[in-house]
């Protein structure tokens, strides 16, 4: 039993429910500590034990990268078998897979990328990889399709020609989009960036320069982004803020949660184990972000993190069980903060929601506007100097006294 | 006279000259040194003193905000004296107006930002004083007009509904749009990203976000990017990679020269001051990335920098010198790195242009691929181990030291 | 009235209390909002108001540099004025000024800085300035004078002799320790470190610089550090460590709490507005860091932050007001944490306090541990694979639970 | 052939000779190319192939960690082996081995770091595998034995207690400096510094963190450090900045040289492939930085470095040598920088030398210095404002144009 579970009857609101849409990579229960600098702390994971584990603590769902079933290499026979035993665990415990991921960074045959090797044999084979993965994502009734570029990238600028890097990636989406609408499985991607390591730069390094590649594709719709909080607080990015941009976009087909300290490597911490202030405003705009104030976005909950490498096997299940605790703990949080009359009077006196509302009045015109001498010749600028301060600290500070449990 | 003009004559090759398209902000030479922990340190410039300089250190144009040219509150005729005296000058030495911008964050009023302040008022009073810097930006015949939204942001999250700020945003832009197509004059805009200062975070921080926002508008096509350097290695992301795709993407209108080390406040100094290496490929990128081999870019080579608060008037003039300087030395530097056989060969090595080559072939659809059993099925993947090099540290190396003068 | 005032009788551990020893910068509350990019936002704000406020908040001090007093170039009688005036003041509320800094860095004659400008009249001058203040230290009966050279420092590597820099910054803290050991005073020095801006590179950029300086210092017992959140943060430091090794060199002699959101520019945010689990650390490691369990620091709790450039005279006192709550919230929760029956377990199974344990045992020798065979020869390594786990990401979120309130 | 040896005679001052006191880790052109997402890309190489390689391009030194050579949980036999090989290759090749370090990073046993885990018998362990270590150390007559803490840290506050960290991280450096003292193999340690990665946060994690810390050693004088190009610009630092402290500080024992590009993952690129002019600067004070612009630095040019993981053995070998020549084209360069008089006349404008004479006259008191009405009463400080420029852009304009040969 672990510290966490051990002395009292936890509330229900902290349980969590299949409803929650909590899932989790294969890969993060299972990985065994292998870092830049030491081997591995833990034995391998078999993904039987994480399928029962996992659902025994509340989670909904499995992802998992094709290297993480069976071994790079396998023969048909091994990987069906794989298979076979995977979907049956999940079946026992009543356990979806939303999302299937392929591996192209692993071997030493993707050292410079899939799609976007220099080298055209290997792109070709990557191309065939990911075909393969896809029949497996359909097989399993997955909807999305998780595409992490980790390789597809350099170090030294001569060595890449990036405008034609670019040109292979949204070939390779290309003709992965044609085959899912020609084989009908209704699978859409995702695109998840990430700006360093392994590569010195990655391509599609932010949310933002995802989204704008996706716009280049052939099939624009059936791509998105899976964000993912590490990756983009790597660059010093409010993930808030990029959540918001590929909801404004209607792109967010998937999300990564995880922990992240700042500019550095990447930590793959426990959600809320990172950057906590900006966990509960994230959490605040998946849950209440929408039009109405309801959820603006109601797919997975998937936790792409790593239980550090300092931890046994309970320590593993105590991490798993505090990502989703971390994330229903900042629900109510959010929920309580966003029922406070304090902070709904805060909010008007910071005019959050006035942002909602056109800038000009409706069927209103450029030269209607022009013609508005209140808007220019008679408005008062200096009322700014001295006045008409914005209210943001004080509502902040609601925030973080709700996060806090202060209010 | 400066010791940069001091001892030897210059080169033919190291002389700017008007068509290398070399263009300076007024607020650039102009920045009296103002900083978070310090007053000026140098007078005020006189616009047609920065005229003549530049004129005769070789430039070809001058861009500005309106709030450089005449005092935020000016009278018409105070603006209008501005600028008659100012095109003068600029007719004088034979310099143009490529680009001018717009000031919507030194006025107390947009202390919340101006196109998607919270508040309405400022809103409108923001579009009102961009149109009318629209006007003096066609009677000045500028091609661009960049907009750096410098003050859309914010510093915490519940303070600013980023879905909503995007939409304003947006309709700022519709606009904007509208009005130059209902003119006539042919203005394309051009977005500067930045993360963040003075905002906590700022709207659009990447290259990535703002080209991704752009293709939300109504008329993408009039909008592109202006990306600076220092902004994006203040994400630690790779400007020459932003670069690229922004041309990949067919935006790049214009572009801002400076010079950053690292993730750190906002430096602008001059441009190859900074992350030398990178501001080689940049070069290289913009001279020989077309593709031909030839320029990629032939817009201005515009410098967004700040001459160091130490300097007084004498250093103001090196520094802009040492922008101009820096662009030819990279550049001639760059045209011995593509000429050199050793190079060349060490490019095919590294099989850089076969990624100009399409992963499939003409015609091949993704059920020939299927079907061809070298590419999967037959492929060796285990001779990528210990074999296959790519070959990209010897052609770095190569690069390094054509950047060095070394070959 | 503020929001945060608003609406329910404050619980009395919440209350700022003199004996809290919470004290401001009169340059904080007085910050106008000018920013690189923006002018004044709000007016100059009198030191009469500011002792005033502060001291209807609740805070016990209150300190400033010379130049926020008396503006630069005062002749003596201004100067006399106006320190008569603010000592009046701060006798009629009962605020004590427990530290006094010093301001070489906000006028042109320091632009290459004050100890180590290359400009040797110009270290003069910089040495009679703190001379001068020095006395007016001692007068006011100060018991700390920080030192931050926020000047000290360069862009550019050719032109900054470090190793001589650093000798001259000993010279002036050498001459200015005798001063001190002959007027009597008791005055100690507190250097503040700081990594960059407004200097591309400051000197002594860390605690950890400012400590191994002190050590080549004629009075190292006299001098210690002045660690500020933000500035350890943005080197993407730990602050809480940072802090910790000053409290291991017996060295922390003041302290500036505010908050940052990572590696950025300078954001003096309020305490706890940054990084909040940070932030719960520090406050646990001074108040409970001590040998006994006890506080590990004494001194003035001290708020270096700016109220944000949005806010009017409401947000100032609201954000004042913010810095002191986040503090008496943290120590609250830091308290439940040190007292919950779950954490002490989870900190046995960590074996945290096993830290504090000699690895050596009373009178052991070397010799002895090489002749200790369990030690090496019959230690079981192999039990740490899969094994030993240790029990910190459990210990972890009960921290972030007792953070949020949440047990 | 590589590419780098195809097309010219070298020139002589860019041949590596053993007088320039070049070394390698036997880990560097030893790592296969696993990282946090890869597995080896290249087979394991023999360390007598290592030494053999190495001499024939001109390095003079090897160094290694105890696991390099000999597996973890080697027999004695097979340890001694291992050692007997390694020396008979050094001889025959006139190799020496000037540094030995160790490996308390790579086991799980050290999940939790060496000296500083928070289990005691893991401290115990830790100790004895380093007391053994130093005895080879000895046996193979280096000079230096670094200690890299990797391990020494944690990611979360509460699991570490930072301050009896530091205590039994001196009891061991104490423990093992009696231990050489009473060897008399006059061997001195040198720590390396690192912020972070292998864990969330490093103790002692920069230069500075390490110089304070060897002053609280019972043998300070037997302590220095060990900087890395690539940690210190980790965290953002000035790697000469934080060189020119080691040496203000007597305390440059050893250096090991890389390439970092920014904030981000540890890269360990080719010395001179990060950040080119931070390169230029510290081959400069290493050369002439010394009082009588001689070297001021006379060991090991040691290359901590990995050859990129997109590599085979030819390109392992090329990024060898193009440490060597990048050092050896950057002491060229530094050279030419010192003996051209532009150079010269820029730093006298800049007055960089003046820097070097003391603020007081030799004999002059504070006293005296109160007395000089030239420093403060009559200085003209109005002077600074528009004129006294320090000349800082252009000098780093000349240092710039003789990094790139342009002069």
């Amino acid at each position: 039993m672990t510290v966490l579970e051990s002395s009292r009857p936890v509330p229900d609101a902290l349980s969590p429910r299949r409803e929650d849409k909590f899932s989790f990579g294969l890969w993060t229960v299972g990985w065994p500590g292998v870092d830049p600098f030491g081997v591995a702390t833990r034995p391998a994971l078999d993904a039987i034990e994480a399928v029962d584990r996992l659902a025994a603590l509340g989670a909904y769902g499995l992802t998992f990268h094709d290297d993480d079933l069976f071994a790079f290499g396998s023969s048909d026979g091994e990987r069906r078998r794989a298979i076979d035993r995977l979907t049956s665990a999940l079946s026992a415990n009543g356990l979806v897979v939303p999302m299937v991921t392929t591996n192209l960074f692993t071997q030493p045959v993707f050292k410079d990328g899939g799609f976007t090797s220099n080298d055209r044999a290997v792109r070709r084979f990557a191309l065939r990889k990911v075909l393969r993965n896809l029949d497996l994502a359909a097989e399993l009734g997955a909807q999305t399709f998780v595409m992490w570029g980790g390789r597809e990238g350099g170090e030294y600028d001569s060595a890449k020609d990036v405008q034609a890097a670019l040109e292979r990636y949204r070939e390779a989406l290309d003709v992965l989009c044609q085959y899912v609408i020609d084989q009908g499985s209704g699978i859409r991607f995702a695109i998840e960036p990430k700006p360093n390591e392994p590569r010195g730069d990655i391509l599609l390094p932010t949310v933002g320069h995802a989204l704008a590649f996706i716009e280049t594709l052939a099939h624009p719709e059936m791509v998105g982004v899976n964000p993912e909080t590490g990756h983009e607080q790597m660059s010093g990015l409010n993930f808030t803020h990029g959540i918001a941009q590929a909801l404004y976009s209607g792109k967010l087909f998937h999300i990564d949660l995880n922990g992240q300290r700042g500019i550095k490597f990447d930590q793959d911490l426990v959600f809320g184990h990172g950057d906590l202030v900006n966990a509960f405003s994230l959490v605040d705009l998946l849950e209440h972000g929408g039009p109405d104030g309801g959820p603006a976005y109601d797919g997975p909950r998937h936790f792409d993190y790593k239980p550090s490498r300092t931890e046994d096997a309970e320590g593993v299940w105590a991490s798993a069980a505090a990502n989703m605790r971390m994330y229903l703990l900042l629900r109510q949080r959010a929920a309580a903060f966003r029922a406070d009359p304090d902070v709904r009077e805060a909010m008007v006196a910071a005019k959050v929601a006035e942002l909602r509302k056109p800038t000009l009045a409706a069927g209103e015109t450029y030269a209607d506007l022009l013609n508005d001498r209140s808007a220019y010749e008679e408005f008062d600028t200096g009322a700014y100097f001295g006045g008409k301060g914005c209210g943001f600290v004080a509502l902040h500070q609601l925030a973080v006294e709700h996060l806090m449990g202060a209010r």
